[in-house]
C-alpha cells in the first residue's frame, strides 16, 4: 500500500478496521441492503454494523438504532440516509471517532437547488471541523477486494492490479463488469461523485504510490483545482500508465455534468492539453477506455520495440479479414511490412506451393490443409526482429461453422494462449463478441475468451480496436522513453 | 424479383430450378458436404444432385459420378473440384445445359502464379463461349433463403430485405451471423470472389430493381471497370440505401487484396469520391458497416425531420451515461437541446422536486422512485416537435444488479419495444454486449436484444455507435432530399 504522504487519502480509506452502514435496510432492493450484503459477500474482516432505528437484524447481522449504540469502534461509515439527515450524522460520527464518511447520499449541489448546494457546503464545513474525511456525496464509494470492501455483490471477487477512479457510480460498475469480461481485475476502485472533500487529485496521489496498482484509469467530469489535478496526474503518470476519459467535453456534455456531479467541466482543449502534458492517455469513449486499460495491463513490450510507425505482423481469419487488418493497422499508424524472409524460407521448405503467395497479414484460408499452421507463423513472427508487435485473429466465425467446432476452437485458442504466455512482444488477440443466440456457440466463444484472459492476454472484439489500442500503446511508451526515463515502460514489463 | 434488364444477373442466378454440387463429399468437414447440407436444410425445392465419382449417396441423396449421369436437367452447378479440373467441368456443364456455374474453387489469379492466372483467363473464355455465367472463382456463392440457396447451414433461415454482396466469403458469413444478432435478415447475399464474369456492378444492377431488397450492403476490394461500377452504384443508390466497405484502402491493404481476390484496389481518394458522388454511404470498419445497415433497415424518419444538426433526445442509464451520451452525440454532429418545455411542465405536475433538475439527456437515476418513468419521458420526446431523433439507453448494468433483474429487464425492454414499434421518429436503442460469464445475465441481455430486434428496432452496443449511426443516417437522407427526389427516404419509410 502507498505512503500517501501528499494525499488526503490514506490506507484507512480503502481498508478500514470496521464499517457501519447507516440507513441499512432489510429490503433487498435498496442500497442500504446492497452495502451490507457486499461487505459480507466480499469477506470484510472487521465488524460490520448495520444501523437502522427500526430493525434488530439485517442480512443476518445484529442491527443498531444509532451509531452511538454500536458496541465497538467505528472506523468508516457509509451513509444511505437522505440529505437532510447528514449534518446530524456527522455529529454522531464525530462522537464515535469515525475517520472516513462515505456519502452514498445524493441530492446536494447537483440538483441545481440553492438550498441543497448550501447544505453541501455546511456538510463540508462540519466534517472538516470534525476531522472526518468525506468520500462523495452522490457516489458508490470504495472497492478493494483484498480488504473486502465493495459496493455491489456482483463485482469481481478476485483482486488485480488496475485501479479506477470515477466521478460516476454507474461508470465504475460498468467499467468493472465489462472490464472483468476482458480479464481486468482491480486493486482499488473509487466512485467519488461530487468530490466535496477527497478529490480525484487526492486519489491519484495515493495511487501513484500504491504498490498494488500497476495501471490507473479515470473517468473525470470536472475539477475544483486544475493546478493540483495536473500535478497529481503528472506524478501518477510518471509512475504508471494513466488513462483518462473526460466527461463533459461538449456544451451539452458539460451542462449534463453540472446536473450529475455539480462539476465544472471546463474547456475541452484545456483538458486535452493538460492530460497530454501530464503524460496521461486521453480517450473519448468507454470502449476506448477499456481497450487502453487492457493494453496497459496485458501487452508486453521489449525496450527496443519502441519506434515511430512500428511494424506489425498479423495472422488469422480469412482473406477479407486479412485485407481489413492491413487497412485498419495502417490507418492506426502501424506499418504492415511484407512477410519476413525467414518465414518465407520456412514456407518454401514445408509448403512450397504457398511460399510466393502467403504474405503479411497471413490469410488463414490459404494455409488450410498445408503443413504450416497459423500458430507456427505467429511463433516465427514473434522471433522476427523485423516485427514490433503482433495481431492474432482467432477467426471464430469460420471455426464455429465446422462440425468439430467446440474442440477446434479450444485447440486453436489453447495454442494461441501458450504462445501468448511466452511472448516478449505485444500480441493483441481478436475474438468477436459472443452474440449468437445459440448456446453452444456462446459457450465456445465465451470459453475461448476466458482461456485467453486467464493467461493475462489482451483480447479485442475487432481488429480495428486491436490495431488502435496497439498503436496508442506503443506510441505512449515511445513518448515516455523519449522524455527521459522509462517509468511507464518499466512499469508494464513482466 | 427484379427485371435485371441491364445486368448479367438474372433471377436464375438466385433461384435456379436445380443444382448440382460437383465435388460433393460425405466428409462433414468439407465444402463439398456443406453445400449439399445447406441446400437440404434450407429446403431447396428443386432437385439437388451431388456429383462424386466414388459415392452413390451423399447426405441421404443419390450421388452421380458425372454431370452427364444426372437423370434430369441441371440449371446451376457449384464447383468444389480443384482448379485444374474446372476447364473439363465447363465442357460438361455446356453439354448438360447448365446456365450458371459457381466456382467455389480457388487458387487462380489470386495466387500470383502466372500459370494460374492464365488458367483463369481460359476459364473465362471457355465459359463465355459456352454461354455459361460464372460466379467467382474463389467465393462462397449465393444465399437466398426464399429459394433455399445457402452456403452454410448456420445462416439465418428466415428471409429479410437486406442484400449484401461481398468480394470476401468470410466477410459474407461474418456479416450475416453478426448482422442476424442485430436483427438483420437478408433477401440475397452473394460472395463473388475474383469476379471473373459476374461482377459487383452486375449484382448492383440486379439489386437496384429487386423488390425483395430494401437496403444494400457491399464489401468490395477492387473493380475491373470503374465507370460501370459507378453507374451501377448510382442507379442502385438512387433506388435504395447502399452502404459500402472498401477493402484495400491502404498500401498494405491493396497488396493483400491482390493476393486475396486478385483485385486492383485503386486509390482510396478516388474510391471515396466515387462512392460519394454515386450517393452511397462509405464506411471503414466492419462494425460501422453493420451499424449503418441496422440504421437503414430499422430507423424510421419523418420527412420533416431532415435538417442539418438534427436535435436528439436521450433517455436511460445513470448520470455518467447521460454525460457520455451528450458528449458523443454532439461530437457526432447531433444537437442535444435542453429538455422540451412540455416535458418540464409534465414533470412539474408529477414530480415537482425534479422539474428544475432533470434535463436532456435524462439521468434515469434521478427519476428512480418518482412518479415519472424514463419510458414516459421517451414517449413525450417522441411527441415533441423540438426533437428529430431519440436515443434510449437500456442501462442494463444497473438493472442486472437488482434482485428482480430478469423481470425488471423484461419489463423495461418490453416498454421500450412497445414505444419503438409505434414510433414515427428514429429511435436508436443502446444495449451492451452480453459478455457476462454469468448465464442468467447473458440470457437476460440476449433476451432483451431479441425482444427489441424482433420488433424491428435498431439496437447498438454503445451510445457512441448509436450516435454516429443516427447522425450519418439523418445526414444521408437530408443529402438525398436536397439532391432532388427522396428515393432513399421513401425507401425506408414504413
Amino acid at each position: 500500500m502507498g505512503s500517501a504522504a501528499t494525499s488526503g487519502v490514506t490506507d484507512a480509506v480503502f481498508r478500514p478496521a470496521s464499517v457501519a452502514v447507516v440507513g441499512a435496510s432489510s429490503n433487498a432492493d435498496s442500497p442500504g441492503h446492497d452495502y451490507v450484503r457486499s461487505l459480507i459477500d466480499f469477506g470484510f474482516r472487521g465488524p460490520i454494523y448495520p444501523i437502522n432505528p427500526r430493525a434488530t437484524e439485517i442480512a443476518g447481522l445484529p442491527a443498531y438504532p444509532t451509531l452511538a449504540a454500536v458496541p465497538g469502534d467505528v472506523d468508516y461509515a457509509i451513509s444511505c440516509v437522505p440529505a437532510p439527515a447528514v449534518l446530524p450524522l456527522i455529529d454522531e460520527c464525530r462522537a464515535k471517532g469515525v475517520r472516513t464518511l462515505h456519502l452514498f447520499t445524493g441530492r446536494f449541489a447537483e440538483t441545481g437547488d440553492a438550498g441543497a448546494a448550501a447544505l453541501e457546503r455546511d456538510v463540508a464545513r462540519r466534517a472538516s471541523d470534525a476531522g472526518i474525511r468525506v468520500i462523495g456525496p452522490n457516489c458508490m464509494g470504495v472497492y478493494d477486494a483484498v480488504g473486502g470492501m465493495a459496493f455491489r455483490p456482483d463485482l469481481p471477487r478476485e483482486p488485480g492490479d488496475v485501479a479506477f477512479l470515477s466521478q460516476s457510480g454507474n461508470n465504475s460498475v460498468e467499467l468493472m463488469l465489462h472490464g472483468a469480461a476482458r480479464g481486468l481485475r482491480f486493486s482499488k476502485v473509487v466512485s467519488y461523485g461530487n468530490a466535496l472533500d477527497l478529490s480525484e487529485a487526492d486519489f491519484l496521489d495515493y495511487l501513484a504510490d500504491d504498490d498494488d496498482t500497476r495501471v490507473v484509469g479515470a473517468y473525470i467530469e470536472g475539477t475544483g483545482d486544475g493546478r493540483r489535478l495536473f500535478e497529481a496526474l503528472r506524478r501518477c503518470a510518471g509512475a504508471k500508465p494513466v488513462v483518462v476519459l473526460k466527461g463533459g467535453r461538449t456544451g451539452a456534455g458539460s451542462r449534463t455534468a453540472a446536473s450529475h456531479t455539480a462539476a465544472l467541466a471546463g474547456r475541452r482543449q484545456v483538458w486535452s492539453a493538460m492530460l497530454r502534458q501530464a503524460g496521461a492517455v486521453e480517450v473519448s469513449t468507454f470502449d476506448d477506455l477499456i481497450d487502453m486499460l487492457v493494453a496497459f495491463a496485458f501487452l508486453r513490450v521489449e525496450a527496443h520495440a519502441l519506434g515511430a510507425a512500428p511494424a506489425v505482423g498479423v495472422v488469422g481469419g480469412g482473406g477479407g479479414r486479412a485485407v481489413q487488418s492491413a487497412d485498419v493497422c495502417e490507418e492506426a499508424g502501424l506499418r504492415v511490412p511484407k512477410l519476413p524472409a525467414a518465414i518465407r524460407v520456412m514456407l518454401r521448405e514445408r509448403a512450397p506451393e504457398l511460399a510466393d503467395w502467403v504474405d503479411n497479414p497471413v490469410d488463414q484460408s490459404i494455409l488450410a490443409g498445408s503443413a504450416v499452421s497459423g500458430a507456427r507463423v505467429l511463433e516465427m513472427m514473434l522471433a522476427s526482429p523485423e516485427l514490433d508487435g503482433l495481431i492474432a485473429n482467432v477467426g471464430e466465425d469460420w471455426v464455429l461453422g465446422r462440425p468439430d467446432a467446440v474442440d477446434r476452437m479450444a485447440h486453436l485458442v489453447g495454442r494461441f494462449a501458450e504462445i501468448g504466455e511466452r511472448a516478449e512482444k505485444p500480441i493483441a488477440f481478436v475474438l468477436g463478441v459472443a452474440d449468437s443466440p445459440d448456446e453452444t456457440k456462446w459457450r465456445a466463444v465465451e470459453g475461448g475468451r476466458q482461456r485467453l484472459t486467464d493467461a493475462r492476454l489482451a483480447v479485442y472484439p475487432s481488429v480495428d480496436r486491436a490495431a488502435r489500442a496497439m498503436a496508442r500503446y506503443i506510441a505512449h511508451l515511445a513518448a515516455q522513453q523519449e522524455h527521459g526515463g522509462t517509468p511507464a515502460a518499466e512499469g508494464v514489463r513482466r
